[in-house]
């Protein structure tokens, strides 16, 4: 028996309550039952909201794709030498993902066959690839090391900064404040841990 | 109904089998049935090899986690100055991700509430600490820079290496040679992207 409260939720904080469902239980392993206990509303004011599960998951990896794609129209992802604008994206990439947390981590974990996951998977992709020219025309101009290959090196960049979502947890909640943690992946990206 | 084969499994056999599955369904969503199919013999056969799938998963966890330790005996990670010997654990643990690729994969992915989950990840932590350690004694050399909090660098350093298990894929199966992904960490995480 689902004890329900009044359905008092907005499409935001509705999205909130089923991203920490999606995380917890992965998308596949979701049911609407699971959505409507957690949210403590019945399954069919959820329909009031929302056509299903898939409508929260695109909103939710929207949210998250929306971010990282609105830091390549930023001034400093546009203007001036590659190399500096790498280090805008990746300082921007790093606070989208702190910011963004919940919904940045459910991005990184979708692998799977409905049309939505395909559609994130498809556009983190393309985001992957936007970051990975930058990096190659960096490598063109003689500002970044020409030694590793360039794909290479933006899995490996976009490793140091994913796993963010792993272990980033925010200051309130006895964390490390975001800036410093950003600073550290810049400084570590760019030159490493060597003195 | 279940087409069994003869059951000619060895441990190794076996063990390679379920770990697939493991991988594919989550630990947690893998019952004895999916490992029957999947090995194609029956229950009571894979019965006659372990008690049951949390033996399965404590020697596969345990075989990556062997590999890992096995590493900091290595003469490599014990003589010499703090940040040769971080380089060589830095590099050995890139090749043993890479040569135990579903074995670490799975470890890394371990969260749970089994005694073997437990202290898989009470071992992964403790492996981290290791490295950890390491890295706080080639900043106290002067060797590595201070200006990057040990615990966040130790993070970052491993979210770089263990991304790996995201997206290597071995040489002869469309990726690249192994030396060459350890060599590439080993750069970035020392010395960074910048020339």
């Amino acid at each position: 028996m689902t004890m329900s409260k009044r359905d008092t939720y907005t499409p935001d904080s509705l999205l909130a309550v089923a991203v920490e469902v999606f995380n917890e239980r992965g998308y596949d392993g979701t049911s609407m039952e699971h959505l409507s206990r957690a949210a403590g509303i019945s399954k069919s004011s959820i329909y009031h909201h929302v056509k299903g599960k898939e409508e929260l998951l695109h909103r939710a990896v929207g949210r998250a794709l929306d971010g990282l794609f609105g830091i390549l129209g930023e001034p400093g992802a546009v203007d001036g030498r590659a190399i500096r604008r790498l280090e805008y994206v990746t300082r921007r990439t790093a606070d989208v993902l702190m910011d963004e947390l919940p919904y940045v981590t459910l991005l990184l974990r979708v692998r799977g066959n409905t049309t939505t996951e395909r559609w994130a998977m498809e556009r983190r992709r393309e985001f992957d690839q936007r970051v990975s020219a930058l990096l190659r025309a960096a490598v063109a101009e003689g500002d970044l090391r020409a030694d590793v290959e360039p794909r290479l090196a933006t899995r490996l960049l976009f490793g140091m900064i994913n796993s963010l979502v792993e272990w980033y947890r925010p200051e309130g909640r006895g964390g490390v404040a975001g800036d410093q943690v950003a600073d550290a992946v810049v400084r570590l990206a760019f030159d490493g841990l060597r003195t």
